[in-house]
């Protein structure tokens, strides 16, 4: 018996779905319907591991206590050019998206605007809040602490997020320039897809208890339950020689960025130990292209500078240089009206919403 | 017969020496102290493909017409946060050098700004930029865009530079984190060493003229010669698998914060074309901890976390987790007084002088 892998969504009934799930556990109508809409951005980006497939999870760390759903934000320092935010340990996406929101208005005339926000949770994909920026003809940036998961160099066990970073700069004529990469060498839903592949992985991904390279993806994610014995490598790998201390210095600059200039949590505090309540911590910022020029100036010489990228010779069988986030603009422009979701996180979902009478129905 | 492999050469005698042959080049003085002092951060951290072994090839530039000696900088563009700057086709490191000073003083008051800079010309280690605004308790961001040497993720020739990313943040009773890496995998210089010792190169380093995996490491100096055809690797390798993709859009958003911001140069153009003069883009920022907390409060989160960091269990094998910067500040702290030259170099900065009379002698 086939099972079947996809079932299309409607964008508009799933979000309805995932907003009042929230709405149900708690969360105010503007939160929820900011918490939905990140999720959703990411299952049409193609970036499923970060979609509505979270929203269980979410609801699960709600009823443990370990998120705030009525949290409200708090300004703990406010410069006519930066800000300390206070999630009040609430949800991510609505406490990142309104400090980007006023990153964005004090960045119309201080020029440029940056937030560093603690006492948060996980906050979806980075890339939406620098998407945010763009829409308002901004550059935008974008990170996040998360959950240990990655060794650093020469470590032994997981001590730091796959910390993202996401840039964004808008051009003319063509799809923005929309880097959003986790600072691991793959996330962790990569490992989870070898490990059903029973698939031997390359020694650049993962490390394993001892701190040494390994290729059985089964045993890494056993390892990452509990003690958090090994984990990803960050990107660049296990040596100095392929570069990994690079990746393992830009995920401590992104927790440095999130969790120290906040004065909230980092590395292994981020989702609690016995001595430390959770805490995941955030950095946006936008900056208005009228800092260096006019709007137009730079949007043209974007334009050229992608130009140059996609025009350049091919390698030996390949057709296309990608310039960041083409792959998900063009994944987002599939995905206007459905989105495909794994038939286990559609049943997923159902199941979640069967307990407060709310169904989920295929496009 | 043993050939010497070491020089050691007494720091100020050496500062003097470079100083010198800049003057004599038609350097203003301060333009040439800032330059030697460049060069001898970088010999005395033990970067010495960023040292003064550089001073023969500015030279050679400056004598081909590629660099102006006597330029003076010009701010295109101010506001309270940011700066545009032209370097008139000088020196990197005089144009930088001020642009972070300005930067500093401009963050003393209005809590950060940052400068994009074009029409410059190498400006050594993105490093000592950064180290200039740890000295004034204060987050130092550098970037440089140089040379083609790097081919994008799945392309055939080299595009982009090397590209580094430098991030200070100070620590209390520690040393900064100083984060100051390039966005390949490896630098030009790592694969002249296995040149010469005809060691094959890891895939992850360089492609072959058709854009493929190179593990022959003479073949790949020689294509870059000419036509760079192939070259260097992005930080990650050459696949999507490994995170290639994320070290070249790293390098991508360099280019753009140096050269596009700046309506500078950027990938190929860098260096020169038929069509374009040279001229290499920078950006340069300071953010004052204030912006956040105080300086204090920031400090001593640096130094919890960076205590975490040192402090977490070793890899197999491993007795120590490094901190961005920490081996350079070692090495610093080692050349207080000389600093040891290639024999190769030390000669040639002789053959050098002595066009002019200048001698450069052993400590």
């Amino acid at each position: 018996m086939k099972t079947r892998d996809n079932v299309f969504v409607n964008i508009d009934s799933l979000r309805l779905f995932v907003a009042n799930v929230l709405k149900t556990n708690g969360f105010p109508a503007e939160d929820a319907a900011i918490t939905a809409d990140v999720l959703l951005a990411a299952d049409r980006r193609g970036i499923m591991s970060h979609g509505v497939a979270r929203l269980a999870k979410y609801i699960e760390r709600l009823e443990n206590g370990l998120i705030v759903p009525s949290a409200t934000m708090t300004i703990v320092k406010e410069t006519p050019v930066s800000l300390v935010v206070d999630g009040g340990a609430g949800m991510g996406q609505p406490v990142a998206y309104r400090s980007m929101m006023r990153c964005i208005e004090k960045a119309r005339t201080g020029f440029l605007c940056v937030a560093s926000i603690r006492n948060s949770n996980h906050y979806g994909i980075a890339g939406y809040y620098t998407q945010m920026a763009l829409d308002h003809d901004m550059i935008g940036i974008s990170m996040t602490n998360s959950e240990p998961l990655v060794v650093p160099t020469f470590g032994k066990n997981a001590l730091l997020g796959t910390n993202p970073i996401s840039i964004g700069v808008p051009a003319k004529d063509r799809r923005p320039f929309l880097l959003d990469m986790a600072t691991s060498t793959v996330p962790v839903g990569k490992v989870e897809v070898y490990s059903r592949a029973q698939k031997e992985m390359p020694d650049s991904w993962a490390t394993d208890e001892r701190g040494l390279p390994a290729t059985d993806a089964g045993k890494v994610l056993q390892n990452l339950k509990g003690e958090k014995k090994g984990g990803l490598l960050p990107l660049g790998g296990g040596t100095e020689d392929t570069g990994g201390h690079k990746g393992y210095g830009l995920a401590a600059l992104v927790d440095i960025f999130c969790g120290v200039l906040s004065s909230g949590k980092t590395g292994n505090d981020v989702y609690g130990t016995p001595n430390s309540p959770p805490g995941v911590s955030h950095f946006v910022g936008a900056v208005n292209p009228e800092a260096f020029s006019s709007l137009d100036e730079i949007r043209e010489n974007m334009t050229h500078y992608i130009d140059m990228l996609q025009n350049a010779a091919k390698g030996a069988g390949q057709h296309r240089i990608y310039v960041a986030g083409e792959k998900e603009y063009e994944a987002e422009e599939r995905h206007l009206i459905s989105v495909p979701l794994q038939a286990k996180v559609f049943e997923t979902l159902n199941t979640l919403g069967a307990r407060w009478n709310l169904t989920l129905e295929e496009a």
